[in-house]
């Protein structure tokens, strides 16, 4: 009997896990058409339950992969908040309702909520379509990066040797399977193997907070069932959150005695079933009613310490994203957006390294930035759970939270928490100069929407959707006012220097075409659409005549026209950079192209 | 050799055509849940070609079926018209550009163009879901309606027969077919065959236009190539439409000279190829380049004469809709958006009257409203062809067309061409009265968009989106200030009125639920989302959470907060009856509740 030979595979990115950021992750990557494979231990995709807010910024991500509409479709939206506090009578009262989202230039000025197992359905269809599926029932056994400096830095080596083991296979198949990749990275969840493999310690909190959270369609009398609801009261916070179906999900901190056995010192889940939670919602809730019409729809208990990775990354070839870096209280619901995010920031970074148009120290500002921002996450978790968790202001209790104060602090972070207002610093992928040039375009942090009017057919096109995660980066090209003789000929200077050998454009183009596929020119011309004629502009500005646009009202005369006062772009005009994942990376004045040529030679190749 | 049977069988509705009118029709009755049958000549659908301009308002009717997301997606959007008339130098320039579309309250202030085969199987796709395919490769033989009075009143009966032969069957199957159906529709196009076998006349206009149509992907220099262009040239007249993958159709209305045989006095196609028509065009463009770059990608000659059949039904048992009533000129784009637009005003009024719920009288307000349509269609046509095709004012011809006059013109029948405005008279179905409860809402118009905020979780809606076309009347109670002491008493009044048993609400309740599923009650009160308390509302008025509305800002402050004043209606508050296809059907006071019983009394029937 012949001994079976374990296969042997190459693959340039290998993803082990497929949660919501193993899923972004490998969805980017197969977008990008990179080489790539994920595997699950499980043998079905999650159903129910867990993790299942969206935040404003995860929208705009979702967009950018044009997998929004689905999600929009499917989900319920939480547009407003509302906070209770004690009433003099005994139970809680209605204090205020305010927006939900205080960041202003949100897109979808709104939250929504959809359970995890359809959002990983959304991520499943898209990777479908381009030819990727999770492996299932697949379990890594080892992992090993070469030691080899040179192999290391070879960015066409294979120097991560990862086995894996099948536990379901249909007679005949192999269990086991070599794979050699270029990229593995670990989004395997808190308990994540991968990170253990490395022995990435996790840093942080050691207190830890309890949370119950139960799933109903309650017959209630509570006037914000369909908001989101901040209830402070002497017998317990609560959160209320909206969810499809007429389902409402209640989150509750728990108190040690509630669940600490007194005898253990130790979490005790015997102490602690659905309807001792019921109880506890009840308590807090009070007058209000809440009765679970079709029963407990699901429950659980949640017990987080709030921690971050010391590490992110490997030598640049094993990262690890998600949860497997960094866990966090679910009250803000940012755990899941975070996750998502740095499989967003990652994905962009590894397919460019993979072809070999970037430099693979570009890698390193993915633990720089999104380290960064968990370590964030957590000081506003801390703040607000001392004020959500705090003893309201009351008589008796008279340095307990004052309500207006809890309020204006759950707004003060509404950038934060909506995760638009997320801010990376300065590195090779963020120059940090000119600012000045467009005070409205934060370098480091997102593109804002806007919409401006497309020159040949007056069509009106949000701006980012112009920005789309397809793995090019994004010259928008502010011209101020093209019909202005001397500004036509700043514009015109700009080209000509555009078109030298030197210039980025030239210099890291790729194969033959003058078009580059690394970079999308877009044009924002000042200018009225009734006079405009968008033949006249220079061909490198309209490289298709889909590519000009004009700052201008739609034909209604109900949006727009004010896109240059609100980018806070002068008449002068401006070079912005925006990477492929909607940052903006640079900018620079249209006299001096050179300075954009400076940061793309921080870490870009040339074509070899 | 046993005689071959002819199998039988009965359905309620058999449409014959599966073009655009067809597939809406059938579409419209499978959402009701209408048995319904679908036959069509041609094997395959149509993949090229013909008409494709789709009009605002049927947008908002694709929206009322949920098939707009799609049409939006894949369809190009034309919001620029531009006017070019002679210049002094000999060809042509600019004169102005306008919006396209000049109905002010378009939800989709566009027009889209997408090719029918597109157009074809949105519906087709959308029928699929319900269980409905288009039978191909049939035709039908024979149809004859009973002249037995008994059987026609009988709305339970059968008494249209109609021979269907296949044209390709497998080995085994029947070819021919007897079908017994309680309506049909003829959707069968121009040439008609249900109306040729009971002599319906067209009538009308005899003079025929002469159109020549070109499909290509232009190189020019032709700056509104994008636009919608209207070309009044001294060398003849043009329109062009730009369409997907950068394609432009050019029309052109053709001289006599050009395509008549002098020595016949006919039409001869063959003095009229692609090559001919092409240069008809570049000279109408002259001095623009027209250059096609991948050939000519499709083209025709339109030869048709205006008219409109004499009568729509027959006993109101065969009815037919489409091209089969009415042939219009291609210039204002409305043949399409008409034939669709019939079966959306005839598919609610069958489904009503199959369902028992509506006496068939209610169908003759289908002639009623879409004849009436269809001539001033027409009659609209003949005053734009004057101008369009009338020779431009130069000075040699001083009693030419001024463009200023053209272009008001254009914007004149803005609401007429967008379909928007489309006005149905009084009938059993509309009831002038009342108009000044809330002059806003037009009666006999349809409903106009405006967004309103959900009571329970300020989440901002389209009340368009909250009246599909799902065949239940619609009732909009707005309530005006609840939290006002007389007029609280006031709504409350009238939903005990509404208890009544004489009310249409519980008279025409199908069976035991109070809800009947006939009606659909949405209420819109004024009020301040902050202070909002949705339950205090009777329980009439909210069905569920999801029903109650209130007349206020977004969160965001960006829209909104102006319906009543936008619709008209007063602090009194005002009931209005949204007809299944959108159309607003009657309004009544809060306290005269009757007159809504007297609207529904007229062709309701109560469910046996």
């Amino acid at each position: 009997m012949p001994v079976p030979v374990v296969p042997y595979s190459e693959v340039d990115v290998l993803v082990i896990g497929a949660g919501p950021a193993g899923l972004m992750c490998a969805n980017a990557l197969a977008n990008a058409r990179v080489n790539v494979r994920i595997i699950d231990q499980r043998a079905v995709k999650v159903t129910a339950g867990q993790a299942d807010g969206i935040s404003p910024r995860t929208i705009e991500v979702f967009q950018s992969y044009g997998i929004a509409e689905r999600l929009l479709r499917e989900s319920v939206q939480v547009h407003q908040a509302a906070f209770y506090n004690p009433s003099s009578s005994g139970g809680i009262e209605l204090t205020s309702r305010a927006p939900d989202v205080t960041a202003p230039s949100a897109r979808y000025p709104f939250e929504v909520a959809l359970h995890q197992g359809a959002i990983e359905s959304i991520f499943l269809d898209s990777m479908k379509e381009l030819g990727v599926e999770v492996e299932r029932s697949t379990i890594p056994t080892s992992i090993e990066i070469s030691e080899d400096e040179n192999e290391l830095a070879d960015p066409a080596s294979h120097p991560v040797r990862v086995a894996l083991k099948r536990t379901s296979v249909f007679e005949g198949e192999p269990e086991e399977e070599i794979v050699h990749a270029k990229f593995v990275v670990g989004t395997d969840g808190a308990h994540s193997w991968v990170r253990k493999q490395f022995d990435i310690s996790m840093d942080g909190e050691q207190s830890e907070f309890i949370w119950g959270v139960l799933d109903m369609v309650p017959d209630t009398d509570f006037p914000d069932i369909r908001n989101k609801s901040l209830v402070h009261s002497n017998h317990g916070s609560a959160l209320l959150v909206p969810r499809e179906k007429d389902r409402v999900r209640v989150y509750m901190q728990l108190e040690d005695k509630d669940i600490i056995n007194p005898t253990t010192g130790r979490v005790d889940k015997e102490r602690m079933g659905p309807n001792e939670l019921l109880e506890v919602a009840r308590r807090s809730l009070h007058p209000y009613k809440l009765i679970p019409t079709t029963g407990i729809l699901w429950w659980t208990l949640y017990i987080i310490g709030q921690r971050v990775a010391s590490r992110f990354a490997i030598k640049n070839r094993v990262l690890i994203a998600g949860d497997a870096c960094h866990t966090h209280s679910p009250k803000a619901g940012q755990g899941m957006n975070a996750s998502m995010n740095d499989a967003h920031n990652l994905a962009w970074k590894i397919a460019l390294v993979v072809r070999g148009w970037a430099e693979p120290s570009l890698l390193s500002t993915y633990e720089s930035e999104r380290r960064k921002y968990a370590l964030d996450l957590i000081a506003f978790d801390k703040e607000f759970s001392t004020l959500f968790s705090g003893k309201p202001l009351t008589e008796e209790n008279s340095d307990g939270v004052e309500p207006e104060h809890f309020m204006k602090t759950f707004q003060k972070f509404g950038g934060f928490t909506s995760g638009i207002g997320v801010h990376y610093s300065p590195s090779i992928a963020v120059l940090d100069k000119n600012q000045n040039l467009a005070s409205g375009l934060v370098i480091g942090e997102r593109f804002p929407p806007y919409q401006f009017i497309r020159a040949a057919d007056a069509w009106p096109f949000e701006i980012q959707d112009l920005l789309p995660s397809d793995f090019r980066f994004k010259l928008v090209v502010f011209t101020g006012d093209f019909s202005d003789r001397l500004q036509q000929a700043r514009v015109k200077s700009m080209v000509a220097d555009m078109q030298k050998p030197e210039c980025f454009l030239k210099r890291y183009a790729t194969g033959k075409n003058s078009a580059s596929p690394r970079f999308d020119i877009i044009t924002i011309s000042k200018g009225r659409k009734e006079g405009f004629d968008f033949l006249q502009f220079p061909t490198l500005l309209r490289s298709h005549w889909s590519k000009l646009y004009i700052d201008d009202v739609d034909v209604t005369r109900s949006f727009g026209g004010e896109g240059y006062s609100h980018y806070g772009v002068g008449p002068e005009g401006a070079l912005v950079v925006v990477r492929p994942d909607g940052y903006v990376g640079a900018i620079a004045p249209l006299d001096r192209v050179e300075e954009l040529d400076a940061y793309f030679g921080s870490f870009m190749k040339v074509s070899a």
